[in-house]
């Protein structure tokens, strides 16, 4: 079956790669309004999901990603009708020079190919990912989690379709529909059709893909981001930024999950975001000198520096220099994102070129390293390896280069 | 043994990642005035390894390849002045904007962090390898074949103690001494201190690294390009860059291995490039027609279609359209390098865009696709795979990007 999909990826290929923009951007819109039809049905799948997961016992937070709404649906139609509006990177000539020999050298974006998709049960990804794919012109394969499979199959049909009309192959999206464990090792192998694979999901999907894939993976996500607060700091911008990148939304990779503060400003800073924190139930693990400060805080283990809790929760540790900051940062972070709040030149200077991050900011909120934010009007997720692209990766992220040469007989000495 | 010379790379890295190009850029003409004040230790360690070579039928070719000189030590000393005349790409600001809510996002060039190479016998992708790592403030673990391993060892000893003299840790370079296979796969796995892995050799050692790493990989080399002759050809122009193609230098992966002929002009073209490669010692693998027009060809098998010979070899096919010479292409070519020969602007146009190579060319021989040719002044491989870097590799390929944002206390909505 694996083998069946991969060869028709490879076909679709060439197709998607010299579709025109107009043609992307017209099928982009028609499964939008396509969606929205078929959204009984779309329900109807999802609802058979929502159940199972019911009976299964699945928890809130999750029972919350997987259902979908008429609202949510809409968001889904929205999406693509953006990424049609979206300007085409694919074609585009980035570079091109006259070499002393006369021949004339450019680089032009070219689609990826095939991408591979894993995820978990967030139905909402399905769409999603299928118009980051498409709208770069690469064929797309999705495996998602079983927990989703009516959902998935109904929102593909629905896609499948709509590019029938419009007629594009369908196979530009193709879903593995077996959801066995597997099958899914198996589709990490598949290097001889796939040119990437991104995994969306927890730590442990992406670390099972990252040890058994033979296809190039572009790791996303996990983030046990760092504030540290400098003595120089303006204490009350660093309070709001700290409640901010701690609880705006919790679950999420851009979260602050760790919290350092120099030892001079401790005494004015803790006490104030302490009571912060408590009013939007955050608790508080910390070393010595913070449990001194805040009593409701419990005291941090080695293992609380390098956690990424997605919860109601921070670790707080006290330092005596910028130094020993940035080396903890080095240490512990995930090479997510990372802030420093100071008024001091030279600290945020230092901050910025010393630490290891796909993002660092001086005096802001770690939540801001998102594709949306930056202003790349879409995201396929957040890359945490250095390898192609680091931080949010937008349609850019899901293509590639390739050099065209016109000569005139040119041949090497 | 692995883990003490990945914790040591990573006690490095910051190191290195902070360097001034200054301090980069001496380092390396001191480590190029050393290669030449040692070269009768390194020559005399050279010699142990080719007489192990010999006594072991090591053939002319490897031989050839193992095999130091006092001009090629000077060759290794020259590239590396070479590299610390070239630009320093780290540290540049390529782009940098002020979104809406006022937070100034900028995107600076910043090294990888520790590359691995592993390669097979020449013992000047040593010294270069150094070079390129370190002038891209990367450091950088090499594994090197057995039968270079006394070469290898004192070309490492001398980089060593140089960069010791300059005041620089001497771990920007660090050398796997046990050659075993074991070792070897093992080094593949070293992903928590490796941040980027890359063979140089055959396609066995590439597959193996691609099917072992958990490191990501940047696949290098191999190379089954192609020419296509349009109908449209000056077929003067095509003889002059076929033979080019072929028989400038056989052995290498930008060489032609298969030529594509239009059948309207076999009859012109066929009997004299016959002509030209005979002369060269080229032996000729046809198809029927190929075989009835050049009487010493023999009749090409299905397998001389995938074929990389790097030997005085080329298959020959003839094709009835371009459609045909595209669609060959892109079956059997392993996404290097291919080129058109053509007057036709229409044909020219398709095949660049049509043909999934890293580079294409129209009316040149495939042999410029490298570093120097297209004028990077340095080149560490080229690139097959389609993430991070396609076609030849200079230093930019050794760098990432890191977000830097600064704010003056933005928090997220």
């Amino acid at each position: 079956m694996l083998q069946t999909i991969g060869q028709r990826a490879k076909q679709a290929e060439p197709v998607l790669r010299t579709l025109h923009t107009m043609e992307k951007d017209h099928a982009l819109r028609q499964v939008a309004a396509d969606l929205l039809k078929k959204q009984e049905e779309i329900l109807a799948a999802n609802e058979t999901d929502v159940k199972a997961g019911k009976e299964a016992g699945m928890s809130e937070g999750l029972l919350d990603r997987l259902a979908l709404t008429p609202e949510r649906i809409g968001a889904m139609s929205e999406g693509l009708c953006q990424l049609a509006d979206l300007d085409d990177p694919i074609g585009e000539i980035t570079a091109m020079k006259k070499r002393p020999n006369g021949l004339l050298i450019g680089q032009k974006r070219v689609p990826l190919g095939v991408v591979g998709i894993i995820y978990e049960a967030r139905p909402n990804v399905t769409a999603d990912a299928f118009g980051l794919c498409f709208k770069t012109g690469n064929a797309v394969i999705l495996k998602g989690g079983s927990d989703a499979i009516h959902s998935n199959r109904a929102i593909v049909n629905c896609i499948r379709n709509s590019l029938s009309k419009c007629q594009i192959t369908p196979d530009a999206i193709q879903f593995i529909d077996d959801t066995s464990r597997e099958v899914a090792t198996s589709f990490m192998k598949l290097d001889q059709y796939v040119d990437v694979l991104i995994p969306r999901g927890g730590a442990g999907l992406i670390q099972s893909v990252v040890k058994n894939s033979t296809i190039p993976v572009i790791e996303t996500g996990t983030g046990n981001c760092h504030i540290y607060v400098d003595e120089s700091a303006d204490l009350e911008m660093a309070a709001a930024i700290i409640v901010n990148a701690k609880t705006q939304r919790v679950g999420v990779c851009n979260a602050c999950e760790s919290l350092l503060v120099h030892e001079k400003v401790k005494n004015d800073l803790l006490p104030v975001l302490a009571d912060l924190l408590k009013e939007r139930n955050v608790l508080i693990h910390g070393d010595a000198q913070v449990t001194d400060l805040i009593p409701e805080a419990v005291r941090a283990t080695e293992e609380d520096w390098g956690k990424e809790y997605l919860a109601h929760e921070i670790s707080i540790k006290t330092v005596e220099s910028l130094d020993e900051a940035i080396d903890h940062i080095n240490r512990y972070n995930t090479k997510h994102s990372e802030a420093i709040i100071t008024n001091r030149y030279d600290h945020a200077q230092r901050f910025l070129d010393e630490v290891d991050a796909a993002a660092v900011y001086v005096n802001a909120s770690t939540r801001f390293t998102d594709g949306f934010e930056f202003g790349y009007g879409a995201e396929i997720g957040i890359s945490t390896q250095k390898l192609h692209v680091r931080g949010p990766m937008g349609l850019l992220a899901l293509t590639t280069s390739k050099y065209i040469i016109y000569g005139n007989g040119q041949i090497r000495s």
